[in-house]
């Protein structure tokens, strides 16, 4: 299989049908494939050959999707890049897979000199925005409109798809090097779990180098329905969209969620807008509250709720919560709690440090085996067998199964808190002060401590206008969870920090904790 | 992706929801993920390596599932063998494939008799059926006893699953070699048109052997649902079971619906059967005409019809026609006589002799391009460089597509007759025929003529109790088609030969026209 096999397919069936909407004009899929071929052409005219890396630097764009297209196209390789990075770790990305061709929009034309005066292998830029090109770089329209289209190479199969560069906020990124059948097996996964069809009309607001958006991409290219492209989220823009695209599937991080739910709430007239055409809203990154998910039912009524949990490495989902679990009934069942099951192509097994499989109710690594699995580390041999060992990935992430294959994600392996001897995941002591009615958001973490090796710590943002004290959060926990689990200290802050995808960056709240100190939990 | 990979989900997630019924039992699928786990252990036991082909000599039941989950279990390969076939085929295509390993039920134990004596390979029968096995044959029952359960080889990706011997009707058959990964992405496909989910209870009609009924099942096992096997098709069993089972899924060809419907004219007691449950009714084989549809609606009034057309070389669906253009609008559309758009895995294209592409409308050769295109020709290597040349099948099919990428497809080229330099495609002629009230069932084909090289003739079987002559019939068809398309002779039949899919064997009827003559068109 190849990624760009339903673009012929669509350019066939329904030429004049609108492929995307960005900035309010439509492009057809005759017109959108006519400048992929192009842009195609433009890179075999630049000297990339079969395998060559071209990464991509920019917001969301529709010359962001062409860039995914035109590159398996020329029979290149993407490296999509994380812009919310440092530029030391961007030119590390580049240099480690010896891109050459570089494809950046206006926001990053002065990180782009950066990069060309301190890469040692990007040799090209092209300047993938409207006006004109900077002095040095290629113009990207210009390039279109004088290369000839060419012959789509069909790379597929177990070939390179892309390497996608994940955990920069942790450390230097390491490639995750995905195959197109991983990528399509992931893709027809998601439409058999009711995701995207002929009709979706689909609204890219998560960033396009997250591989959740590109995997959403990949869906509806094969299915064939509508993207609807934002250059980056704000609540307002997501509203907006909603109401005037007529958007009917979207994926957002739960905090996201909040933030929309959030925005709603501080202004009276963002009621005005009509969402009833919402019907799919996935979400993923991290697990859902009650709370949060009542306050997001009530906002789009129309919508069912589905989750994905999974990792780069896994294409990216692993198991599927779908919207049939996000009921009263399952939320007593405690299903609605879970990441799901696993994925229509996917293997889940639990397993304990030497990958013997744990009876259900146990708490282990998640393992995950599959055709979603990624071929490996780029140049990291050792990485790879490391991961991969067993012929299963290994996520890192600690999780028990019910007795039906539903997943719980407790948390991080490495997130998880070793108090007393005794395991603490931080998930269930969130979802326990989540459910006090002044709380918005919470992260809990270990911090040091002489005699328990580590105590539960919260951190605490209040929803605007709410109060509450540190001895009240604690005595709901105690209300809720077991005595060990409950928060020793309670902190409050106005804004926590997020990452791309709207995780709460848990390696800066610890920070200040754990400076010049060895956690015991790797 | 490897095909028993859902069969994993399933003993995971729900080990005792039942896998599939046969004769009135069920089985679960812990149960029957033992059975298979055990038969596995036993080829092994046997001497079957890595890449050993096993075959299956059977009419439909539980252990044929069994033995298509446990050989590629065992790192084996599977060959199902057509049991319509003479016993020189059936020792040819085992001797062929270097077959070491055959099942045969009770139908084939004779049979297995004379392949042990003559073939050059077959060096173990394993007796897979009820009660003590035969002299000289190994105990299917005795081997799942006495084996210990191996773990899975997940063989998969792109090695080879099976050796699908086909074209045994019209010379000697030809080796089709399938990957997992075809097999696989053509079951995702077809989940992704709407066909079987967790909830479906499929009936197993059509013989386990042929690659229809394979693919069904290997849907079946990735989404989750119930199989229900009949050992062989009969009207009164078909329509027993979809009112006992409650069977909401079943795979048929045109000639099964008519006989069904046949059956149930002819005896109203037939009448009592509740169908209700059926909701999706796939034909494929052949074309359905409007007036069987129309009759085959009245019966099954809840159940949506589907098309699919291929071929065992293409896993084996390359086109679908979903329930939608199932309608009165859709018949006068045009389209409801169109074999449907390519599937979501397979990119179709209409080439003239040069493999050019050819304008929409205009009549050629159906090519198809795709994952689920066979690997080749088992030890075929010029068959399979000219089936596959250019990166496309050659399907052999005439056809043309219209504006929205819908294929019609005409008729087998070689079946396309020749007359005064014209081409008339048969199917466009039976339809014609089909549409007079007193006809059945017929079959045009070309016959040979001084004159015009060839003339159409056909073949007609009435409906029981009715009359038509042939100038009636003729008549008829002067009011639908154009004059050099008309038959210039009619014969009346009161049965026609069938293939073992049920499609009527045109070179059965045209053999006494031909015999010591060559046809013109190949």
């Amino acid at each position: 299989m190849y990624i760009t096999q339903g673009l012929h397919r669509h350019i066939q069936a329904k030429p004049h049908a609108t492929a995307i909407r960005y900035r309010g004009r439509g492009i057809t899929y005759a017109e959108f494939g006519e400048r992929v071929a192009r842009l195609a052409g433009a890179l075999k005219t630049l000297g990339v050959n079969s395998g060559d890396r071209v990464a991509m630097l920019s917001a969301n764009s529709l010359r962001y999707i062409e860039y995914y297209l035109a590159v398996p196209w020329a029979d290149a390789v993407v490296n999509p890049v994380n812009y919310r990075w440092s530029a030391a770790e961007i030119i590390y990305s580049l240099d480690d897979s010896q891109t050459t061709v570089l494809l950046v929009d206006d926001n990053y034309k002065g990180l782009a000199e950066r990069i060309v005066a301190e890469s040692k292998t990007v040799r090209t830029v092209i300047y993938a925005d409207d006006g004109e090109a900077p002095q040095g770089l290629l113009s990207y329209e210009q390039l279109i409109a004088q290369s000839e289209p060419v012959e789509d190479a069909r790379r597929g199969g177990d070939s390179l798809l892309g390497i996608f560069y994940t955990g920069g906020t942790t450390g230097f990124p390491k490639g995750v090097m995905l195959s197109h059948n991983s990528v399509a097996f992931s893709s027809m996964a998601s439409q058999q779990s009711g995701r995207c069809n002929a009709t979706t009309r689909f609204l890219h607001s998560m960033p396009m180098f997250h591989l959740a958006d590109f995997a959403a991409m990949v869906s509806l290219f094969s299915s064939g329905g509508t993207h609807v492209v934002l250059p980056a989220f704000t609540p307002k823009a997501v509203l907006e969209a909603i109401d005037h695209e007529r958007i009917n599937e979207i994926l957002l991080a739960p905090t996201m969620i909040q933030m929309l739910l959030d925005w709603c709430e501080a202004d009276p007239a963002a009621r005005d807008y009509d969402l009833s055409a919402l019907e799919r809203v996935g979400y993923g990154a991290s697990p859902i509250t009650p709370t949060l998910l009542d306050r997001a039912r009530s906002m789009f009524p129309s919508a069912g709720f589905t989750q994905g949990y999974g990792m780069t490495e896994l294409s990216p989902v692993a198991t599927f919560l779908s919207a049939d679990y996000h009921t009263p009934e399952h939320q007593k069942s405690g299903k609605m709690y879970s990441a799901g099951q696993p994925y229509a192509c996917v293997e889940v097994r639990i397993a304990d440090e030497h990958d013997r499989e744990l009876p259900r109710g146990t708490v282990g690594q998640i393992l995950v085996r599959g055709p979603n699995v990624m071929l490996g580390y780029w140049n990291k041999p050792e990485a790879t067998a490391e991961a991969l060992r067993g012929g299963w990935m290994h996520t890192g992430d600690g999780g028990y199964m019910d007795e039906e294959g539903f997943v719980y994600v407790c948390d991080r392996l490495k997130d998880m808190i070793v108090s007393g001897g005794e395991n603490v995941y931080s998930a269930e002591v969130e979802t326990a002060i989540a459910s006090h009615p002044a709380v918005a958001l919470s992260a809990v973490i270990g911090i040091p401590c002489e005699r328990w090796g580590e105590t539960v710590h919260a951190v605490v943002l209040l929803k605007p206008g709410r109060v509450a004290s540190a001895d009240e959060i604690v005595a709901h926990c105690r209300e809720h969870i077991a005595g060990y689990k409950v928060p020793r200290s309670v902190e409050f802050r106005d804004v926590l920090p997020l990452s791309n995808v709207g995780k709460v960056l848990k390696v800066e709240l610890r920070k200040p904790f754990w400076e010049g100190r060895q956690r015991g939990v790797s």
